[in-house]
């Protein structure tokens, strides 16, 4: 063997040879494993002329076929098939050499694995891909964690690879930080991209089922709503499946469609991991909810055996042509909640595992390859650039002036849909954060009122520093003030 | 020493000297022992007559002092001192014995601990405890797991001191089911407790930043409420917090509370759990998110100096009073939502964990004692009774009238709220998802059709069975049948 590959890929399904292709297209030379030889020999029938291949047969022919220091990027099924060819590989490796895992994995397992090889001498990097099977092909946006030290050799391979923003023609990856900061920030990059879809399927309802609109006139509706701040990948291809015809029926597509929605993990994930966060995540919560909600055959069909009672869902307005803006413009605004509820999970991620996240340089590299992929992004990452931008996204001046014009369409949807019996979780649950966030006073005092009053569990007040418990079943119902918070209670 | 105790209590802080005289003034005899002496000493000198204690020194002592089999139960902090406990305890405790864990430990630190005491040959059982201080003193509902053996000696017991439930007398305690079920079951409590919180403070929000009610007016409305189907505990402490007056200040006592809601994990690990089991649990969720909304200091420090654009809250009706009585519908309708949750929960977990639960039997034990007792469980039990509940407690005749009733009223309030910048996430959420449940079609379809396109994810035909792809990028669009699920994408 004379020439060595500079990068490897192990597993050669679809994202893998699709990845491993387009490492091969752009000047590298691409050391290609699959467990069973078929798949790499079918990359090589159909593609061995697209570029430089070095087909292995077996793990330890794939290892000498690459230049120091080997790098090899793992995309096989998440979980224990990814756990065990990232052992097996470590075994073959030497001190120095590069591990990369490319799927899905939860963050927590990523910290996990790059501690332990790292005992071992080797760099384990967590690297998040998005866009799918086109994106694998054609440009990704890729997230690696891992050492700074690994980037330097990683770096410009992925960068070669990566989807260009059309803007600048930057590459959209970056180092996103240590150990698992990559898979982190792509975890809550798919629960994102849930609140999203949710939130364009609420419009697809309201017009629908509101406004009583063909999924093809509604198609129209998003192919306009493309070309404006909602320019986005997501817009642009709910355009397309509205506009699909069902070739067996002739019917829409969305018609002929299961109405469960499938998930594989990453938006419970990133609605877990927020909760221990103590962010608030409310619409990607909502979103994975209604995902859930979807799936349960049993209750739907019951329901849909007993009828329960409520109004057949419709929009009654005066104006219909008024009402498709109003939607519009609320789902920009609830869109801005969640990208800044996103980013806040980030913020206090970063700091809970001590990763130095550029969140202007997260943004940037989501503009392109990957399924939230936006114009809106450069809005985001110019926010962050400012040097001005201080607790949330809604404060940069320019989205709390789109807040301000969406307002009161926002809330002219929520209420319509109310009214009418549409679902619209993700819609009135960002209203609502919206209302508590600006709320001078919120009614959490009377949740604290109550916990002081069955539990003791102190509360503080706005007078006076210290903690305080009322003792509430005494006369005169004394206040006391304590030293530490409050006794053991349940 | 001569007598024996047939059970002892270790932690002499509020809820484990409470639950011992409890205890003590049920005829039992009761060891008592503390880490520190000083306070079983203050127990026995300020409670010591009120029936037979036996305080210890030692946890030697302690386990001396108890008749076989001997029972203990733990009432000192969650984690690492009720580790410490317990496992001081197995080292001098003998096969057949029983450790008793009364806190809030999370339900999977309760398998593993029963499996790991169980393998020692003693019994382990954790016990949800619920009713705060005062519970423990004159009667909790009591939510014990681990083995049916166990139950035999701990049974008679805990009925002693369990509290009775007003309509019937029975004790509020039931053996929940083997090893972490008891947990479990206390840990959606706390969850459900969490909504209705919330619901209440989203009812008193609308009342007086919506109408501009004082608090005091408030407090008259809630004593109304609490003479109907709201009738319930924290409808009634509400009442009785809405109506105190500062001291300091001759302010109402609410307007002097630092409006941030703290919160010590259960309703966090509730939600965490109900995503793992795929069950949407809006209501307890959008609590929680509530919750840390209102305690994140910067961003609401920050809104308040920026001004987020928006109404100021008010609620616009031409009749206050009938207002009024949609609040209170909307406050019933979405309590049944976030109890619906609740039970699918345990459900679900039931299934999961395979615990044999008796859900009657939960709302029975819930009727009295605990926080969220409610003459509205009477309903639910006898739901469950009723041999003919299915799939969601929504289906149940009276519960499917009461949602009936209280519809229009639901969809007002809600619809007032968006348009009047009054914050109700929980509210909202319960009528989204009460909306969800009951569509014959959701847009859930658009998710899937969404899902395939960018990440050929398939998706069923209503109209075949199997499983789907789209060749989206193809003239044409071809659709394949698949023989297994998608291939791997990210």
């Amino acid at each position: 063997m004379s020439e060595k590959a500079n990068i490897g890929v192990i597993g050669m399904a679809v994202m893998g040879s699709n990845l491993a292709r387009n490492l091969a297209h752009h000047g590298n030379t691409v050391a290609v494993f699959n467990r069973s030889y078929g798949r790499t020999e079918t990359l090589m029938k159909d593609h061995g002329t697209e570029g430089k291949f070095i087909p292995a047969k077996t793990l330890e022919e794939f290892v000498a076929s690459l230049s120091v220091p080997r790098t090899a990027i793992i995309m096989v099924k998440a979980g224990a098939p990814t756990e065990a060819t990232i052992n097996a590989l470590a075994d073959v490796m030497e001190p120095g050499d590069i591990i990369v895992d490319g799927g899905n994995t939860y963050f927590k397992d990523t910290i996990r694995r790059e501690k332990a090889i790292r005992a071992r001498g080797l760099h384990y990097v967590g690297c998040g891909v998005s866009g799918g099977e086109e994106g694998a092909l054609n440009g990704p946006s890729m997230m690696p964690g891992g050492t700074a030290e690994s980037w330097k050799t990683l770096g410009p391979i992925l960068e070669s690879i990566a989807a260009k923003a059309p803007e600048d023609g930057a590459p959209c990856v970056t180092h996103i930080g240590e150990n698992g900061a990559g898979h982190f920030v792509k975890m809550v990059h798919n629960g994102i991209e849930y609140a999203d879809m949710q939130l364009i399927s609420e419009s697809y309802d309201l017009l629908r089922r509101g406004l009583g609109l063909t999924p093809s006139e509604i198609g129209d509706i998003f192919a306009e709503w493309n070309k404006g701040e909602l320019d986005s990948y997501l817009v642009e291809i709910t355009e397309e499946v509205l506009h699909h015809t069902d070739a067996k029926t002739g019917k829409p597509f969305l018609d002929i469609v299961v109405d469960h929605a499938g998930m594989k993990g990453t938006g419970t994930w990133t609605v877990q991991t927020a909760l221990s966060l103590a962010v608030p995540v409310t619409g990607i919560a909502e979103a994975v909810f209604a995902r859930g909600l979807s799936s349960r055959s049993e209750q739907r069909d019951e329901a849909a055996s007993k009828t329960l009672p409520g109004v057949t869902p419709h929009i009654d307005v005066a104006d219909r042509e008024a009402f498709i803006e109003d939607v519009r413009k609320a789902l920009y605004a609830s869109k801005i909640i969640a990208y800044a509820q996103g980013f806040d999970e980030i913020t206090e991620g970063a700091k809970e595992y001590d990763w130095d996240i550029n969140l202007g340089d997260v943004a940037r590299i989501w503009r392109a390859g990957c399924i939230i992929r936006a114009k809106f992004l450069n809005r985001i990452s110019d926010a962050y650039d400012s040097g001005k931008m201080t607790s949330s996204l809604v404060f940069d001046p320019y989205f709390t002036k789109s807040l301000g014009d969406a307002q009161d369409s926002w809330r002219r949807v929520v209420s319509a849909a109310a009214l009418g019996g549409v679902p619209i979780p993700a819609f009135s649950s960002s209203l609502s954060y919206y209302d508590g966030l600006r709320s001078d006073r919120l009614p959490a005092a009377l949740v604290q009122g109550q916990r002081d009053f069955f539990g003791a569990h102190t509360y503080g007040r706005v007078d006076e520093p210290g903690v305080f418990h009322t003792l509430w079943g005494e006369e005169g119902r004394k206040e006391i003030k304590e030293d530490d918070s409050a006794a053991y209670t349940a």
